[in-house]
């Protein structure tokens, strides 16, 4: 099954219409636009072009089967097909952290050819990532540009080919959505975009019933990442090892200053992204450490 | 020459005298005593025993011969041997992450044996860091417990074995001084410590004239760093980032719309640490795109 780019959201909501059905287990092809939705195709276009109503959208919503309040949402990214031959990004006056010291708006179009982006004469490895990825919330809209609790905008590097991203099902049927791919994206994604790309993206879904973990979470061949999007990184760093020490309780039976003890000599605590509405942090532990 | 451990200051300053002069080139072995000053035996000492005050000893000050205020101090990390057979971790109330849900506090003495530290049943491969690195400032005292643009106690699990580090000279002869290692530490040292371990440190320095680069700065094999401690995060990735960019303008007449560009595409935003008083956060850019 394929779910085309023009079946699109702006916001997260149990309100959205799905425009699929899927099945545990069965392979989708979910097709997306960039987070510009497409629109921008020159460096001397105007910013004033830009429909700022229309970014950030996220194909779907699509209700998975079986999926009931209070389970946990597991969705496995197993390949990623970049769609276009360039990307897009933009900077400037109040955007990101140098949005201060600007006087203007800039946009970037980086040509993607051999497996790499052209930016400037930087050749920049391909390394395809998932900026938006969410299930619809309990109650109310949640702007695809918006990291929390459901997932959304979260802009974490680690969410590429071979990851599986856990997600809390808050509503019948999930109504998951994704969209905003990356050609490549350093973590903290800094100027406010990553190589905005339209791709493909093929994903499989499973449910997972009676686990009481505080999402999103992720895991990828050798780590697992509790992930947390709050108004500060300050914020978002406490609550994201708080996470991962509630997720150690709960599956492993550590007490907490087992977990702690081993999340500071081991665990990782990373940034993902410092521009949007909320920040975004996740605390990386090796898989090795839960044999 | 060997710059034994009892030669300790508590924080850095100019007023310091310095327990031994050093040429530029010559190699040294600087003795560190752990983070807790090397007092800490048993699991069930009493966390009332502690001596605050002599928290963070680092060895020193050192006198680098012909560093002038304006230079860069180049510090080449050489080697370091862990010389304890324990490291020692603490956390519990109103410290780190989960300070705020702990009732009492609790000391982990951590075996290190055959490369590897064993916390718990946790098999840790030693990855030995500086905690605490730094130059004089200006004006003041710095304790050594605080990050700051002198360096200090900026936590950074990047500064291990090969690792250069670029400080200030803000005083004649710079007064260098490190200590607080680490066997290991993950990314943010969430519990408050790392493994705390005494050790020895073998580097050597050059002084860098004529350079307006904004300090301190850490280059490996592969990466090169600019860190940033703020009272938030926030406010330190952003010092960090806007750090990073005036390097690349400096020494590489990068625009600063390129220069975010490029990081925002390539770099990565990282936490050194989360618990001392002002929060450390590191830009990473490969050397690849410095050519």
């Amino acid at each position: 099954m394929k779910i085309e780019k023009e079946n699109s959201i702006f916001s997260f909501s149990k309100t959205n219409t799905p425009v699929a059905k899927v099945k545990p287990k069965e392979k989708i092809c979910i097709e997306t636009k960039d987070a510009l939705s497409d629109e921008i195709r020159s460096e001397n276009q105007s910013f004033d072009s830009i429909n700022w109503e229309k970014v950030n959208p996220a194909t779907g919503p699509i209700f998975i089967e079986g999926a009931k309040e209070g389970d946990v949402l597991e969705v496995n990214i197993e390949n990623i097909k970049i769609t276009r031959d360039y990307g897009v990004m933009l900077t400037g006056k109040d955007m990101g952290a140098l949005g201060d010291s600007f006087e203007r708006s800039f946009i970037k179009i980086v040509p993607i050819k051999e497996n790499k982006a052209f930016l400037y004469d930087y050749e920049i490895p391909l390394k395809p990532m998932i900026g938006v990825i969410g299930t619809a919330p309990k109650e109310g809209n949640i702007p695809c540009g918006t990291p929390g609790e459901h997932g959304g905008n979260m802009d974490c590097n680690i969410i590429g080919e071979g990851t599986t991203v856990y997600l809390p099902v808050n509503v019948e049927g999930a109504l998951f959505a994704l969209g905003d791919l990356h050609a490549a994206m350093g973590d903290g994604e800094v100027c406010v975009t990553g190589v905005e790309i339209p791709a493909e993206v093929f994903v499989s879904f499973n449910i997972i019933k009676d686990k009481n973990w505080k999402l999103p979470m992720v895991k990828t061949e050798k780590n697992i990442y509790s992930l947390a999007s709050k108004p500060s990184l300050d914020e978002a760093s406490i609550t994201a090892t708080k996470n991962m020490v509630h997720f150690l309780s709960q599956e492993y039976k550590l007490s907490k200053e087992k977990a702690i003890f081993l999340l500071s000599a081991t665990g990782n605590l990373q940034i993902c992204q410092v521009v949007d509405p909320l920040k975004t942090v996740r605390m990386e532990l090796s898989l090795e450490f839960l044999k």
